[in-house]
């Protein structure tokens, strides 16, 4: 054990980070852009304004600029909850019998109890100085929700969350927490939009799918004044916003002298996974490099692994704008029993790029496995990892396991990117073994890859 | 807006204090010893060793040693989620427009999301090193049961947790988190004890409360080979490892030079109240400060401020010594609408007698205010706060409009002792306006009096 690193590697206030990465900068082959549906010419920002708000949309088209400075607004947020922890796993280290070395970065210490939060504050603050009065967003499992609710309340803004309908009914408390924050919670499908009645009408038992809730949330904040709609992963501007946790454990982790050698983080839009590379990327892409980067998703919905890169919607009902990415196609809605998150039919189309030009790895891992190794590594760390977050504590565990196998002693740093709190009913399956595992069949797959769009 | 004071007065991993800090030791007048009750002499350490832990007991008994050094064994295990932060609550200070500063100590960024889990670790290092396989507990609200689950799975010993009938269905999530880690959840009162038997014959419907729960636990760990009982409140030696608390605090505040005026915690058994005031407490007694302390209890338990100062048993069944204490009576079972966790009829004998010679002020506050305080304060602060903390931070917002009236510039610290996410029904009932208040009566405290034992 080598003492001289803390279990937490430590920043002060002073050394949070003050600019976000944009990883489009160092991309030197960039990703598609996104085209507008029916001219399939590129987006302009005039295009995204009608949905989205202006900086964001600036900073969605934006792939040269390096560094984009966090302005002060968003900053005296972030300092309320950031830095955010960067551990050593001495515990899981000696519980493995590895030598490899162990970090993550903990994201869930703030009430949302995840990552999701660095975004919703910037949005949320990007919209208040718009001067926009209320947002519509979506949310799948909660966490985006809930960060949503929190920022919305900070800044004085009017929220309408859709929430996927099987996971509102799971999760009781992320209703009550959205609503204690002052926003509104509607279960998607709903019939207060066209799109949810539709869909309700082509199945009236459906769960809904974040697909779904995005339709309804863009067709609220279209039809209603001084109101933009907001989005939790996926996008780049979204990216950007994440990349302050790559940003502060790359600054902690060159105060201590430490490389990674192997970066891992779960993977649903690509949000977290692609905030915490962004800086390591960008040296890896100026040839400084030679870290691995591993993103894990869960394989009852593997866009990366079995999806195709396509052009596609970013949404079910087709009204976003087309994005080029790996996607199993809009109508892709993943099994009920997958508990947590990450399940988005598509991947940001940066990270989907970076993977099919071999810098990015990707593996997916059936559920019983993931909760496996959470609760391997919360009898050891201590802390509750959510579903998601321990996509990446699997493939974590299993690189050191392959270390302690072949005797090498590489450096693994990985996002732990929330808590678990909401996801005890999972939990509950997981300790009684009535939890199961399941993969889309290649047939499943095909039939939603026919809800692709034909644009080459 | 002081600027120099960053919003997290930060420690590093080198400054965690190495020490506990014993208030009894700087008391000039001890609180009265604990009785052995069937002789009505002073317990012994061979009295209590029979029940408790060795070094523990050492502890409870010992009132002359100020500073006890922290073992590396329970160091260790602190360093996996300490520092704990402390907070300069400027959003509060501006949504509240106080001209007062506002700090608070928050216990919730660990997994059992409260001060817990400072006092689980200590106890449980204590019963491994001792050479004990298994521990008993009881839990009210669940942070202290989950706080053992986490300790005890870390230090490798089994554990079963007598958890107050009414809270453990009302939590279900709590119940799941405790049984992740590895413990066993027993509802109390039940009939896997003689204690629980004899209770639910005499009142078949009880819901429960802290006083049968000890006495379940109990019972089981005096029958049970290599096996010991820990306690989560109300005795001396949980106070000293809840010291950690105001040694961090204290270390942080006097490396930024401020001074607290005012001091404010919940108080159930007393133990984060008592571990937050410890060594401003000492200052104090030594002349050196004129620091005032405020316990904010709950008015439907109010030990404080309604109970009798007189030697009482720390359970239901009447099995544990006699403590000198505030206390409502051994019998006293608060209302079912009571939120959350402060529930013990008695109070910590230290604070109780600082209480007395008038070292503490005390008031009890009902349900309805403290979640007003508890909303204000997250929709600024962002945290959501167990129900227990939103008692101080009632008294805080209290204390900072009085500065604000009279024009005075206090500095305020209190204690954040845990987050909220399993209380969230507490919130939905809140929001609904359902919630409501609930005192009891003279004649219900005459006849939990009743059941004190006739000792002077």
């Amino acid at each position: 054990m080598t003492t001289k690193i803390p279990a937490r590697l430590y920043l002060s206030e002073d050394e949070i980070p003050r600019y976000w990465y944009n990883i489009r900068a160092d991309m030197k082959e960039k990703p598609d852009p996104m085209l507008h549906p029916g001219t399939l010419k590129p987006a302009t920002a005039a295009d995204l304004e009608a949905v989205f708000c202006k900086e964001p949309v600036k900073q969605e088209l934006d792939d040269t600029t390096r560094l984009i400075p966090i302005p002060e607004g968003i900053g005296e947020f972030y300092r309320a909850y950031r830095p955010a922890p960067l551990v050593r796993a001495y515990f899981l280290e000696k519980v493995l019998g590895t030598q490899a070395e162990i970090y993550y970065k903990f994201e869930g210490t703030n009430t949302s109890g995840s990552h999701k939060l660095n975004s919703a504050a910037a949005q949320a603050f990007y919209a208040k100085e718009e001067g926009l009065t209320s947002l519509t967003t979506e949310t799948g499992a909660g966490q985006w929700g809930t960060a949503m609710a929190m920022a919305s309340a900070f800044y004085g803004l009017d929220l309408t969350v859709f929430m996927v309908k099987v996971s509102s009914g799971q999760k009781p408390g992320r209703k009550a927490l959205i609503e204690t924050y002052g926003a509104r919670l509607v279960p998607s499908p709903s019939t207060t939009t066209e799109s949810g009645k539709k869909i309700l009408e082509d199945d009236p038992d459906t769960g809904g799918s974040l697909g779904c809730a995005i339709s309804e949330a863009i067709e609220k904040a279209v039809k209603t004044d001084k109101c933009r709609y907001v989005l939790g992963s996926v996008l780049n501007h979204v990216l950007l916003h994440q990349s302050i946790i790559g940003q502060e454990a790359k600054a902690a982790l060159d105060k201590y002298g430490v490389t990674p050698d192997i970066i891992i983080g779960c993977a649903g839009g690509g949000s977290n996974f692609g905030g915490l590379i962004a800086p390591f990327m960008g040296e890896k892409l100026a040839g400084k490099s030679k870290t691995r980067f591993i993103a894990v998703e869960p394989a009852s919905c593997p866009s990366f692994t079995r999806g195709r890169y396509a052009y596609d919607f970013g949404d079910t009902a087709k009204t976003t704008p087309l994005i080029k990415m790996c996607t199993l196609g809009n109508s892709f809605i993943p099994s009920a029993n997958h508990a947590g998150g990450l399940r988005y039919h598509g991947m940001n189309s940066s990270l989907s790029k970076l993977y099919r030009d071999g810098y990015i790895e990707a593996r997916a891992e059936v559920q019983t496995g993931v909760f496996d190794a959470a609760v391997r590594f919360m009898k050891a760390e201590g802390i509750l990892p959510a579903p998601e977050s321990a996509h990446a504590i699997k493939a974590a565990i299993d690189e050191a396991l392959e270390c302690k196998r072949t005797g090498e002693k590489k450096v693994i740093l990985f996002g732990l990117t929330g808590t678990g709190y909401f996801d005890l009913s999972a939990y509950t399956d997981y300790n009684a073994k009535t939890m199961s595992d399941y993969i889309p069949t290649d047939a499943d797959l095909e039939k939603s890859f026919a809800s692709l769009p034909a644009v080459s």
